[in-house]
């Protein structure tokens, strides 16, 4: 975060000192698709820009393309570390699997996968009071976890179709979200879940996967895919200032700015210091 | 068709003498997805039934399991060749491909396969006025049959992706409907898409496909199966009564009944004698 | 509740012995409303029967038609007083009032009227997590239960419009559900639901609302009707045995069958006796 | 129409000398509403400005608020009078009573109003294949006009309920489209609507309605209302130029812009000289 400035040209939305989250995804507001609020297909000049184009923002200033569809005015009594997530993987969790999965209220949910992405689709589907949350990963500390994180079941996934089977009765999960990235833990989703049920990829992918059309065509399966649009920021923001939802529980390691190469040094070792996100906040 | 009977329970919406449409799918009418109009995944018993697990019903009497949801009373004045493709093939393609596809008035519509499952797509695709509707085929008779049958631009896989191209600014097909059931026309589909477009598969496939979420991951496509519900016959039936579709355009050949074995050689013969769908009619 | 019995025709999927519950509302299962779901407008004979065309079951036999679409199994476990209220006062609220109303996560919802539907429909608007819920009426006692069934503000009628303003900037509630019945409380949903906004009217009326369509004609407003159709039963079930939901707040009092006199009187006095719904149960 | 210009900023998508619509709805981009593509109710300085808060732009310069959110590129091809109603009229029609009111292939729509708004309707229902739409209004000659549209029965408040009961089994027609912005008309919409129905109204109301709901509270009957957004452009262009409709239909008379005052009066005694829409054009 930290506070983004653009000069006084008297036609954006945002003024000197605001206080403003800066979202991943930069968006023109004009576009075929920023029109339908698709923001992550922007073709107007925005992008998937903080954090992948170009570095991120520590920084004391930043140039920010099309402020008013790319920052957030962050309401009082909001902390900085309960909004940083909302750049990019809480709203990625809610969009991408939550919202495209169509998850509502007493479905099984199975989310393969439980680091951070996972966790925050946990907490996500959690918003439309599923019956269970399965959170499914071959990490037993992962595992753990996600039951903190208050999936009801969490197993592996050799397990992963027995506990589903007995949860609904052999029929398979209603939604089933890839949190991984690789072509078993997408094979496993569509393995799992349903007829008439639903798969929503979060995982970045770099090959290709398996479909097995042969037993899925007759199944009335839904298969959806996406890159954040972080639409869902304002609602967020509102979750966050009713209670609803805490981000900060994401954050095991917190250090000053002068201490960065520290933070840096944590989150490169997480399998050894157990991080799962680590914050860095300016020091007074 | 012919005439189905149920005899005398009293607890039947069907009498002996009515005129009825037997869909391919008996449905139960009372489980989780029969309760949801999902009748092609019924639990209660019912099945994709006639025409699949038994033989279809060219007999002066067939038992019809759940006749109430399984048969559908045929309007006056609707013939029995128009009625007929409403038992399994436009249900089909109008449920599997252009609903769950999504179809919307202005959308480029890309069909890969012009046989009669991919000339019912293109019909039904048409009731949503599409700007355009590309019918892609590997043999040159049927790109001409897709033609008459309304398509807009009628061209083989390899001009697929310039064609749409040209339609759609660089951007890909609103909706691709696959209606063959191989691997290389799947992603095809996928390849043609547009973001945040819709891939509805409608072909029966019998071995595993490669899915590019490599590519694919990050560009909110939705991808959809299923087998027919033919919850849309009396949708259906109101279209041809209104005259706003004419199923027996499909028809190449009629027969009656006493000459069956030349119309089953005539349609096994297709590529030879160029028969879509052969009609036989019980003689008088 | 009780037992419900539909002796041996091999037709139906109930048995004797099964511990089932039944809806408020009968469903043919196959005419063109239960084909999608919509049991309460059923035209095939099924309708609101149970408590309403014919007096309720409490008796040790009750001819049920249409048994496979109006009763429901009850999971084990779940205990009677539990499943009591799904047979219309929870699926209403949940179906009538939230469904419909589409609220989502971080909505404001505005619940007029905090009777046993309004306190339902603060229920279930909770399944979906709402950034607030704010009940309104003109009793204080009933504004008490509110807070006490989880409403984050309780205020009256005429507190309503400056309690929404605050929360919302001004904008007004995302949706608003009518659950008492009269003119004054449906306009006052039509004045507090925002641009874009929706009414969802649950209440029963006697007589005709005025409509300011000379405001809201330009708000883009959405308002929807409805009976129960109960389709929701199997869900709620699914919530109850999740713990998610405890219908069994609502009973204030329980008495055995042996002082029913005793309950109905407790009922007609709930002005007094502050009865919400009173609990019967066969003794041993 | 005319040439919009806006100079020389660098951050717009419009250039000097480009051909663009000018929408009636000027839109800012980034509020709220426009986020979600519900232009109509900008927050952020836009509204329903030209033909509204200011007059029309029949002058050789304009200043246009939001120019990349308020005009739409011209397809080469497609003429002035082509475009020229997707400013206001066509996409009113379209969005708020066809989209808005969910037409579907195969229903059977009641357009209640034959001026101008209800013409377009009637056009813009047409496009996704209703079995039958009915017009209803007083006036003879508007009735048929509407036959002349399409209309598949036109007639009189009076008889409208009968003929869409003859239609419908006695059901009420699936969407009502109320075009006139009185009460009587909207209270006929809501009459002649079936069990789940739903009633657009599109109409500009000056006073409140009676909304019947001590019949309609049971009817699962959903109403709305709107200002249009014009979201809906990009669509109806491409279905101009794929030469799926034709909005020059609406043009009864031309004239060129030195006979403007001619064009006037021509407009003035409709009911006399017949005008539907009059068309200016800048004269050589």
């Amino acid at each position: 975060m930290g506070t983004v400035i653009e000069r006084g040209t008297g036609v954006h939305s945002r003024r000197e000192g605001d206080r403003v989250l800066l979202s991943c995804i930069s968006a023109c507001g004009h576009c075929r698709f920023c029109r339908e609020g698709r923001f992550g297909q922007c073709l107007g000049g925005g992008d998937w820009i903080f954090g992948h184009l170009i570095d991120g923002v520590q920084a004391e200033y930043a140039r920010v393309p099309f402020v008013d569809n790319s920052t957030y005015p962050v309401p009082e009594g909001a902390s900085d570390e309960q909004v940083l997530y909302l750049a990019d993987i809480l709203p990625t969790a809610y969009e991408v699997g939550v919202l495209a999965g169509g998850v509502r209220p007493g479905d099984v949910v199975a989310i393969v996968g439980c680091g951070p992405i996972g966790l925050s689709a946990l907490v996500a589907a959690s918003l439309f009071s599923p019956a269970a949350v399965v959170a499914i990963d071959s990490v037993a500390s992962r595992r753990d976890l996600a039951l903190e994180f208050g999936a009801d079941r969490a197993v592996s996934p050799e397990e992963a179709a027995d506990t589903i089977g007995e949860l609904t009765g052999g029929l398979g999960a209603d939604v089933t979200i890839e949190a991984v990235g690789v072509p078993e833990t997408f094979e496993l989703c569509t393995e799992l879940v349903r007829p008439c049920g639903h798969v929503a990829n979060v995982g970045v992918h770099g090959k290709p996967v398996s479909l097995h059309l042969e037993s899925l065509w007759i199944k009335d399966v839904t298969i959806t895919t996406g890159l954040v649009d972080t639409s869902s920021i304002p609602t967020l923001l509102r979750l966050i200032s009713a209670g609803r939802i805490d981000p900060t529980r994401f954050t095991t390691h917190r250090f000053g700015l002068d201490h960065a190469m520290d933070a840096y040094d944590t989150f490169a070792r997480a399998g050894e210091t157990g991080a799962l996100k680590v914050f860095m906040q300016r020091t007074a």
